[in-house]
């Protein structure tokens, strides 16, 4: 197993699923640049960790996250602010190290790299995510959350914008009249008024919430293959906001093309003779067609 | 009116509602694919069959459609294993003989037909659907079941991916968190959980599914243009998913300009002489801008 | 303040709200060209007028808007029967006078105003809001209305199309399975059923319907930033349909980077100062990445 040593972060592996924890409780896990570094690094690296077969992220004390630092000195956001980047630099030099570094927006990168990642995510949020702890649950596949849990897209209130790609997100999960009310107002949620506008999944008692999401954790990948799994990951977010069927038809050929060549022939046989499955694929090593479509983050 | 005649479907019309049955009952209609073969033609002559208004899908006995036939000999999925196709060959041979027969999901050629269908297709779910059975009804215009009915999207039982152009069609109806929980679980949902997530539109007593699947069709068929029906459920499907308004915007105002000359002409007169409209026009013969975006499937 | 001058609106404002009302009375304020080119007009310039903070769109008298005025002589949609126009057309001419004139949908011209407006945009749906009356009010953030307002997607009735980009605005705001459902029959709805598909954001008893609106407006401007709100108002609608999150994060980089060099300083050191913050900037003067899509509506 690989492992992952963070500043802000704390890992423990438990029965394949690995628990995540934001892990600033002092600062009540504020959101600094050094933790966006690590969330992705975490993000990318964990796809190729064959121990893991899923991630539940939860906050270390009484918050989730509580939005950026803002008592960082200079710019809270890490900008570098001699540049004056244009929508070309970001179309043409996403990676060039200036743009990278000084213009783009952490929370983002954080969010893309979820995005590309082969493994179930779970959030448990366990108290308080406000700002980009309420966004970076976005692109995870499941929000569980604490009763005491408040929610907040607060960036109106400090005169900036929602970022972390939510405005691609929310509108997935919640449509698009409650997403303008929650991003325009700016207004904190209690976990009941977000549960019932569809972003959390459901909301259980404090000490509940980890239990609950260790089990959905399980009921995901118990006698299951992880490369298929980390196929269906990939082909619900990635082919849900094509312009046409026919491009997920594409993917989707392929898809069970090999899988059934692979894992899919033991599912089939194992479901014939009325027995428990042997899978063998690895999500460190995935078959056609991915990566289908290239992106900033694998 | 085109005489439909299959191996496993059978065909009936009733008052201008063609009724459509999955016809191997004592296979629990599942999926084979000479019915991949059928329910494609199927869907593409209908269109062109101005005695048919609208088309409702049910199954021949107690099942809709248990899920691919896995007794099949060789691979089930009926995939050529001797290729190694790659995504190029998935965006430009699409039509080649050896990719669509040996290399294309069956399910997906099935869901885009229905898709480019000129006609209202309403599915009545009278009892289990699973696997493909369950995806091929997400690409229909309606899901009414029976109370005695169950879905599943058990693909990740068997170490394979959900396919059908799914990751397309099930965020559409159901948002992202609860399509990601049903495909990754893979668990069999009840009719009443089915329902709760959006997926279905109503559920009815066994007897009384079919009577209710034919009044919805009436509600949208009688006296109205088959013209204009036809325009309107492709201009749903093809334009809901386009990266900006502007471009359903070029298509409507084709879509109002030729029928507003034609049907909608009559229609304006009936309505301010207060009498019910003589529509005349036939959805064997489409006015521009159909068909407004190539694809496979006319 | 820009005077706006109307034949067929009338405007009002009070704090910061601008009060616009569909003013054909004795019309039901049914829709006209002459309607359609004043509200592509309103949308258009009240982005620039700093006055404004947010618009809240209501009808005269009884109704909201009882569809297009189906007694203009001639082509009642105003369109050149002349005229063969093709998707090529749509395409390469949308700004030719001939096309723009004569053959694009004059309610799609007011949907396209109303998306790329600076200012959030309130419904408050006082009484029938049929046919382009309905539409109209997709494009709008969000949807209150009377207890007596009726809304009805009444096309198919006479034999044309829904239009006003509504296959790509509806599908967004109550799903597929809803949004066909209300098309394909054409029926006129409760505000109640309206409300339960997720159309409404809320239903209000008649005299409480304005005020409900004016109070959401004020929990939206009240001591936020106008420029921070428009981006976040653009970055909504403009994102949520682009194919990959990694296109938002290319916006949301650039809106973080400049709103945080500008009305976002004053908001950091307003919130470590727990005062008040004093926004200066004007959403007349934009930073990038505004524009980031051409389109046709600025």
């Amino acid at each position: 197993m690989t492992v992952y040593a963070y500043e802000t972060l704390a890992t423990e592996l438990t029965d394949r699923v690995l628990i995540l924890r934001l892990d600033r409780p002092d600062r009540l896990n504020s959101f600094t640049v050094t933790m966006a570094r690590e969330l992705e690094d975490f993000f990318t690296r964990v796809s190729d960790d064959d121990a893991v077969g899923a991630v539940v992220v939860t906050g270390s004390g009484r918050a989730y996250c509580a939005g950026m630092d803002l008592s960082a000195t200079g710019n809270v956001f890490g900008l570098d602010e001699s540049l004056r980047p244009t929508m070309q630099d970001m179309t043409e030099r996403l990676d060039d190290p200036a743009i990278a570094g000084g213009v783009r927006d952490t929370g983002g990168r954080v969010t893309l790299a979820i995005y590309g990642c082969r493994k179930p995510v779970i959030a448990a949020i366990n108290g308080d995510a406000v700002g980009i702890g309420a966004t970076m649950t976005l692109a995870m596949d499941f929000r569980l959350a604490s009763t005491k849990a408040r929610i907040g897209f607060v960036f109106g209130r400090i005169g900036i914008v929602p970022e972390a790609c939510s405005s691609w997100f929310l509108t997935r999960l919640v449509g698009m009249q409650t997403a303008l009310e929650w991003v325009m107002t700016a207004e904190i949620l209690s976990a009941e008024a977000a549960r019932e506008g569809g972003l959390l999944r459901s909301v259980h008692e404090p000490e509940e919430l980890l239990p609950e999401a260790l089990k959905l954790a399980h009921r995901i990948i118990d006698n299951r293959s992880p490369v298929a799994l980390a196929l269906t990951r990939q082909m619900m977010w990635r082919n849900c906001a094509l312009p046409h069927p026919v491009e997920a038809h594409r993917v989707d050929s392929l898809a069970v093309f090999y899988s059934s060549m692979a894992d899919g022939a033991e599912g089939v046989a194992a479901f014939m003779e009325k027995r428990t499955p042997q899978f063998t694929g690895k999500a460190s090593q995935m078959p056609p067609p991915w990566p289908w479509t290239p992106d900033q983050q694998g």
